[in-house]
């Protein structure tokens, strides 16, 4: 059965979400950051980078939100979770997740992990600073060019939605308001009420 | 016909040397980062993301090296660029090019764009002084667990190739040895050596 490393309040969520969209079984195990639980010998034989999400899956371990994300949509068609069989709109589909991967998630993790590249405590203050206009530039070009809607492809829910619904989360902790999106923060209303997500949430928030 | 908008030195090398290993006609761009030409209205209005690369093809603009990769090996199955019936080899493909999109890339660029995420210029030297470290820790990983040879993901070649190939082409300017990572400098070596490769350079350095 697949298996789901996640910790609660991380990137990891999205892929807890596709997983529950899919329909399928999977179990889960949480990895507490509190605990250091990331960097554990034996997590680090599962996942050597450190890090979540990490699916196990028979033929080993995928890391990665976008290949992991793919490789759920890939492996369970029925779920109609990305276009399979048409190589542009699927290239559109993975060009936004791996903006959301490269550029947003990366623009985040300057709050909280400035450390990752600066040893200077100045240097974390100084990139912390500017968190709240990198993540708005995101989220205005997210809105203003990417975002189709309803779904964030059109018409068709994919694996883009919980990823956007993962990071979009994080808006205010980053120091931004997310009113003004209101195509981004419409979706986040709707997806908060899907029925996979909130029985994700309950197990994440438990 | 596919037209790839290019910056000699740049990650667009990976999707550039890809065309020319799928053995297909495209057309391509320069676009001159000492001119400011990544920010003028007209390639703004191609990439709004104002980076390279950017491949336009008739149905549209494609952007993130990982996407137009995928993209290129899924529309020229026949030149077998990636493992394109196997979700799961397909994955394990699609985590090496989001490891190296997110946090390769990333590494690396703290040395030359960090204004992106400080404005400070102290901060900036203190992102520049931990590049050498991040960028060994990165090329460890890979020669260590996710380099299989002799090529990235084994007995055969694939978008990884070059991708990885680019962005080792940086180590000796972000201050690493690359001789600490004999089958990355070795695979280096090797990649260099092909004739599309050889044609490509050709092309980007002239
Ligand atoms: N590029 C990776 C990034 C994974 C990542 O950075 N995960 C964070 C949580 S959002 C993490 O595990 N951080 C733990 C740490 O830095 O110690 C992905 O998209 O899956
Ligand atoms: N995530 C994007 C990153 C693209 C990117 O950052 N490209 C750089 C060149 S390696 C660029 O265009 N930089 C121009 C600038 O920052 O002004 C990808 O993988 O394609």
């Amino acid at each position: 059965m697949l298996k789901l490393f996640y910790t609660p309040g991380t990137c990891s969520l999205a892929s807890h979400i596709a997983l529950e969209e899919a329909g399928v079984e999977y179990e889960t195990r949480r990895i507490d950051f509190s605990k250091g639980e990331q960097t554990t010998p034996e997590y680090l034989a599962i996942n050597p980078k450190g890090r979540v999400p990490a699916l196990v899956t028979e033929r080993g371990t995928l890391t990665e939100t976008p290949a992991v994300l793919a490789y759920i949509a890939q492996s369970f068609p029925e779920a109609r979770l990305a276009p399979l069989n048409e190589p542009f709109e699927f290239a559109r589909l993975q060009s936004f997740l791996s903006y959301l991967c490269s550029t947003v998630h990366v623009a985040h993790a300057h709050a909280r992990r400035a450390a990752r590249w600066a040893d200077d405590p100045a240097a974390h203050e100084a990139m912390k600073a500017k968190v709240p206009k990198n993540m708005t530039d995101c989220f205005a070009l997210i809105e203003g060019s990417m975002f189709a809607g309803p779904f964030v492809m059109g018409e068709d829910y994919s694996i883009a939605d919980p990823y956007l619904f993962t990071i979009a989360g994080w808006l205010e902790a980053d120091g931004v308001d997310p009113s003004q999106f209101p195509k981004i923060l419409d979706h986040r209303n709707r997806m908060g009420e899907r029925p996979a997500v909130t029985r994700v949430l309950a197990v994440v928030q438990a």
